[in-house]
């Protein structure tokens, strides 16, 4: 995978994070997903495809995490997944491979997004079936960590 | 959503596990996902987009059902929902997205495929996050149902 695709998802999930949350977020030490998992309660997924390339993009939160951004966000105290921050999860996954794709289309890159699906459960599992290396980045806030999954194909 | 996009989906389901998995499902009346989530243990997304239409395709299998599948389609006993079990998944994803994509193509309805992704945990659940509806459609086999859902925009 080409690394150019990882940054500007990066920097749209910051961009979106403080502008829409008021969350300043840390990014980790990105690393290949072989036999780790992230596990996280709620999931936002796209999927994005053009002609010359393919791909998925996954954000996942811990309960505490996004509750605190739906806090901030929306002004609203949850007290645990519901519609309300399934809605949000949904969102934030549109913002953040809008923002993604304006910067690689700059660059050449030029794919379609598809829509985005949010998948919530206990401690659920993500896997992305690709040859190709998934990159996994840790972000963490002052109320937990969240992990971001970008597997592309060109 | 127009109502074209749902049948090829249902066509090529169907052809993936009579040829690969020499299972025949019977498929229920498809309904209009609202309040309602169908749950399983072990769900195959797939995102797709073109420059008219962009999609999501999900399949949710419950543990018996996938474990029967992987009896007849790879002739292993699995006892629960692991690796082998959701590479396969993505592989059934692919294919019947794949067969789907053919017909669809050959009705003016030109799209591309992203990378589907698994997920796998007890009694999550999937929402897709479109305005237009979102169509669930039951299948019966003889281990039990499992249930595929379908959004298009276009």
């Amino acid at each position: 995978m080409n690394i150019d695709f990882v940054n500007p998802f990066l920097t749209s999930i910051l961009n979106v994070l403080s502008t829409m949350a008021m969350i300043e977020a840390a990014t980790g030490k990105p690393f290949i997903k072989t036999d780790q998992v992230a596990r996280g309660d709620v999931t936002g997924l796209m999927g994005m495809a053009g002609e010359q390339t393919k791909g998925t993009f996954a954000i996942t939160f811990t309960e505490p995490v996004i509750i605190e951004i739906a806090k901030n966000m929306l002004g609203e105290e949850e007290t645990g997944i519901n519609d309300t921050i399934t809605d949000m999860v949904g969102e934030i996954t549109n913002m953040v491979c809008g923002g993604a794709k304006k910067i690689l289309s700059e660059n050449g890159y030029v794919f379609d997004m598809a829509i985005p699906s949010v998948v919530a459960g206990k401690n659920h599992t993500i896997k992305h079936k690709s040859k190709k290396p998934i990159v996994v980045v840790p972000f963490t806030t002052g109320t937990g960590d969240f992990f971001v999954e970008i597997c592309f194909e060109d």
